[in-house]
C-alpha cells in the first residue's frame, strides 16, 4: 500500500481474483485493500476464516480515491469500512492496523453458527500466550522479513546477517508452536496462524531475488534444528493450503513483480521506508 | 530491566514503596518488576486500577534472580506469575509483553463489585479505536521518547528532530482524544492512558537531561497548536493526578539517576540497545 510503483499489476488475479469477484457487491462492510499487500490478507483471511459478509474494494495506489480519503485522511492503508448506527440511518466509519481490524471482526462476528468458532483461544491464559507470539510475529519476523528482502550490498548488515536473523525468527516461533499441530495452537486454525500467513505466502521470494535463498535447510540437514524445521514444514504446509489463505492468493509471477522495487530496496511504500530508516513498521 | 547500570537504586522509594511494601506478601500472582521501568509500571497502575490482590516482588538486574529465571527464561523482562489449576496443585505460568499482562488482568479480574469497569469501553467499535491509539502510543510516542533521549552529538538525526518528532506524535494522539476528556476516551480513565502514564512520568527527564527541555510550548504560545497543547495539559494534569499513578511512582531525584545512561546513550538495557539500533523495541 503506499507504492507508486508503476509495475504493479491493478488488480487481484488467480484465486483472489475469483474471491473479490464473489464480494464486489456493494455492502456496508468494506475492506479497501491492495492484492499485493500482505497486511490486507490478513484482514481478507480473518473474513474468509468466519465466512463474514462484506465488500472488497481494490485501491488503485496510482490514483487519488477521493471516496476512500474521505473515509480514511490517513491515506492508503488496508481500511475496514465499518457499518455503524447513527440514529436512523447506518454510517461508516474507518479502522486501519491489520491486527485491530482481525481482532474486531473475530469478536463482532461471533455468531458460532454462521462464523464458527473464535480465532481466540477460549481460555484466557491461552489467549494472553497467542497474543505474545502474535507480538513476535509483528515484532520480530515481519521487520526481519524486510530487513531480508530489502537488503542490498550498501547495508550496514551483509544478506547472511540478514537471513540469519529472519530464520532465527521463525525457529523461535516454531519450537513454541503447540508439539503435534499442525497450526500453532493445536489442530485449530487460530490468528497466531492469520498473523504470519500472508508472509509465508511471500518467503519464495527469498529464492527468487536473494542469492543462497530463504535458507530453511533441506529435511535430514537442519542438524540441532532438525526438529524445529520439520515443524516448521508441517506448519507452513498447513497453513498455505488452508482455503483461506488460498483464495486470497494471486498468481505467483504477480507478487514477483510487484516485490522486485522491494528487492531492489528503491520503493517508497511506507513499509519499505522504514525498514530502510531502521525505524518501526508503519 | 536487563540493566546493568550500577548507578541504579536498588528498590521503589516515595509512594511506590508503600505500595510495594502492601504488596509485598506471598501471593499466587506476582508482577516481577523493576521499580524504574515504565513497562512494568503499566502492569503495576493496571493491578491497582482494578483492585487486584498480588505480590510485587522487585528484581534486581545486578543478581541471577533462578527462581525468577526458572520461570521466565526469556531473561529480565516484566513478568507476571498467573496462577493455573494443573491437576490438584495450583501452579504457575508466565506473561510478558506489558500490554498482554494488561489485557490479561482486565479481561480475567472482571468483577464489576471489585475490580471496577473494564479499561476498554464495551462497545466493538470503541474499543477497536482504543487499540489503534494504544498501538500509536506503543509504536510511535514510545520509540520517539527513546530516540529523543536517547540523543547524542554522536547521532544521524539532530536533538531539534528528535524533540520535534516526539511532540508531533503527542499531538496527533491528543488531537484524537475526546475535546471534553479528561482522559483520552473522555470521563473514563481507559487502557489508553495507562499505556502512555508512565512515560508522561518521565518527561520530566527532558527538561533535566536536553538542551531546550521537552518544549511543549507554555500556554497561549502554541500558536496553530494551541488548543492541541490545551488539551494536552488537561489530559496530563488528569493522568498524572491518578491515584494509581501516583501510588506506582517512586521518587523523582531516582528516575534522574536511572536515566542519566539513557541520556548519554550508554545504558546496556534492552530497550535502550533498540533504539541504538534503529530496531522496533523489545
Amino acid at each position: 500500500m503506499g507504492s507508486v510503483d508503476t509495475s504493479l499489476h491493478a488488480h487481484t488475479s488467480g484465486r483472489a481474483a475469483v474471491y473479490a469477484e464473489k464480494h464486489s457487491v456493494t455492502h456496508p462492510l468494506i475492506l479497501y485493500g491492495g492484492w499485493f499487500c500482505p497486511f490486507v490478507q490478513r484482514a481478507w483471511i480473518t473474513l474468509h476464516e468466519k465466512n463474514i459478509d462484506h465488500q472488497y474494494f481494490e485501491i488503485n495506489p496510482y490514483k487519488k480515491e477521493a471516496e476512500f480519503l474521505a473515509l480514511n485522511p490517513r491515506g492508503l492503508v488496508p481500511t475496514l469500512a465499518v457499518p455503524v448506527d447513527k440514529g436512523s440511518r447506518p454510517d461508516q466509519k474507518p479502522l486501519y492496523e491489520s491486527s485491530v481490524i482481525c481482532e474486531y471482526l473475530d469478536e463482532v462476528y461471533a455468531d458460532e453458527s454462521s462464523n464458527g468458532p473464535s480465532l481466540y483461544p477460549v481460555d484466557a491464559y491461552e489467549k494472553a500466550r497467542a497474543r505474545i507470539w502474535i507480538d513476535h510475529v509483528s515484532g520480530k519476523i515481519i521487520p526481519a522479513f524486510y530487513r531480508f528482502m530489502q537488503h542490498t550490498d550498501a547495508k550496514a548488515y551483509t544478506l547472511d546477517e540478514a537471513r540469519a536473523e529472519l530464520l532465527g525468527h521463525l525457529k523461535t516461533f516454531i519450537r513454541e508452536a503447540d508439539p503435534k499441530g499442525p497450526f500453532f495452537l493445536g489442530s485449530q486454525f487460530s490468528m497466531v496462524d492469520v498473523m504470519l500467513a500472508p508472509w509465508l505466502c511471500r518467503l519464495f521470494l527469498f529464492d527468487v531475488y536473494k542469492q543462497g535463498g530463504l535458507g530453511v535447510p533441506a529435511r535430514g540437514e537442519g542438524g540441532e534444528d532438525e526438529n524445529a524445521w520439520n515443524r516448521w514444514r508441517v506448519w507452513a504446509d498447513a497453513v498455505e493450503n488452508r482455503e483461506s489463505v488460498l483464495d486470497t492468493l494471486s498468481e505467483r509471477d504477480h507478487y514477483v513483480d510487484a516485490y522486485k522495487r522491494y528487492a531492489e530496496d528503491t520503493t517508497q511504500s511506507g513499509v519499505a521506508k522504514a525498514t530502510r530508516e531502521g525505524r518501526r513498521l508503519p
